[in-house]
């Protein structure tokens, strides 16, 4: 039997967003204590709420949707490379030390953004650790196929042009944002990332584990 | 490596709902092509749209709620069973002679309700094959945890109080609704279902995969 490790965030009304995106809601549509058979609600939430991907229409016009993602990148072998020791920018120097093996397919990036989810921080902070324009070319050269980041965007906020978002989503990275990685030791474990099926889905919600037998 | 099924239904504007239930919809929030970074939109779609759980609060005030629904259920080994033979309501005798092995925790019921999916049917029909009461007990009384079947509900259209879902649930069984099992053959399998972590949702819509080494 296998450990499983929920890497995904709760989804509620306190769930801190991007600015600009809406909050996630629930409406009742139909409710036991109104006389009704059952309860059923309409969830509205944005395609980069909470734990989600990614998929290059994110960015890319005419791009591939979040329905169109491989399951065979999404469901795999994953490093999570411990990245504590990064204050704000993860480069090509702090990929290497932390060690990601020859060959590695899938990388998820465990910094101190999880820590923010712990502590279930409610409002948005400029502040969070992110992934540079030249770690994200050294995962590109590497062959990696998917980067999972703890915090809300694998780029820094308000960066020019999103240079990392474009050389990740060019090469065909699958971006798996919104980790919660605070209770996962660094190490090699079994991922499996699954997005709802969104037909064009410009990014969708995901639920993310991680398997160690 | 293994293969991987992809049992869950695509979610669009087409996709066939349950009467009274919203439809799916995505409704632009950012857009690249009015100038601005990236695409980002607002999904609204109904808790039990597509391939979706029930929880016990779909039927049970104060029940558990989707995000609590246990990972170790919702993931190992499951087996799907060929019920195409059964022309409307499965009772014990039709799952009996399917075989289904003893010890075994999650089922999945193939009916030839799998074939609207494949023929990507526009309009609901009440005439979808379903699980009797009778069929609900004698899976509780096998210890099974989790069933899933191929249409919208596990339950006949209309069925006064709604027996085979308060069977279920009642029993702490997982119910996963709304699977597209044409591409699969019976036998055994591993599941991974993985809902959204939606606090406190009277369901929640999923991604499922099938696994075979």
């Amino acid at each position: 039997m296998s450990v499983i490790f929920d890497i995904s965030l709760s989804i509620g009304p306190d769930l801190v967003v991007w600015p600009g995106n809406p909050a996630p809601s629930l409406r009742p549509v139909m409710r036991c204590a109104a006389g009704q058979s059952s309860n059923v609600s309409e969830l509205r939430l944005g395609t980069h709420t909470g734990t989600h991907v990614d998929p290059p229409s994110h960015f890319i016009d005419g791009g591939a949707g979040a329905d169109e993602l491989s399951l065979e990148t999404l469901i795999g072998a994953a490093s999570v490379l411990d990245l504590r020791a990064v204050s704000r920018s993860i480069g090509p120097d702090d990929l290497a030390r932390a060690g990601l093996a020859n060959g590695a397919t899938r990388v998820l990036l465990k910094t101190t953004n999880s820590e923010r989810w712990r502590e279930r921080a409610r409002a948005f902070s400029e502040d969070f650790v992110s992934l540079s324009p030249e770690g994200a070319q050294w995962l590109v050269a590497r062959g990696v196929r998917l980067v999972g980041v703890d915090f809300l965007s694998v780029e820094a906020y308000g960066a020019p042009g999103h240079p990392t978002h474009h050389t990740l989503l060019g090469a065909g990275i699958v971006i798996l944002e919104g980790l919660d990685l605070s209770a996962v030791p660094s190490g090699e474990f079994t991922l499996v990332c699954l997005p709802l099926k969104l037909e064009g889905g410009d990014g969708s919600p995901a639920r993310a584990v991680l398997l160690r037998d």
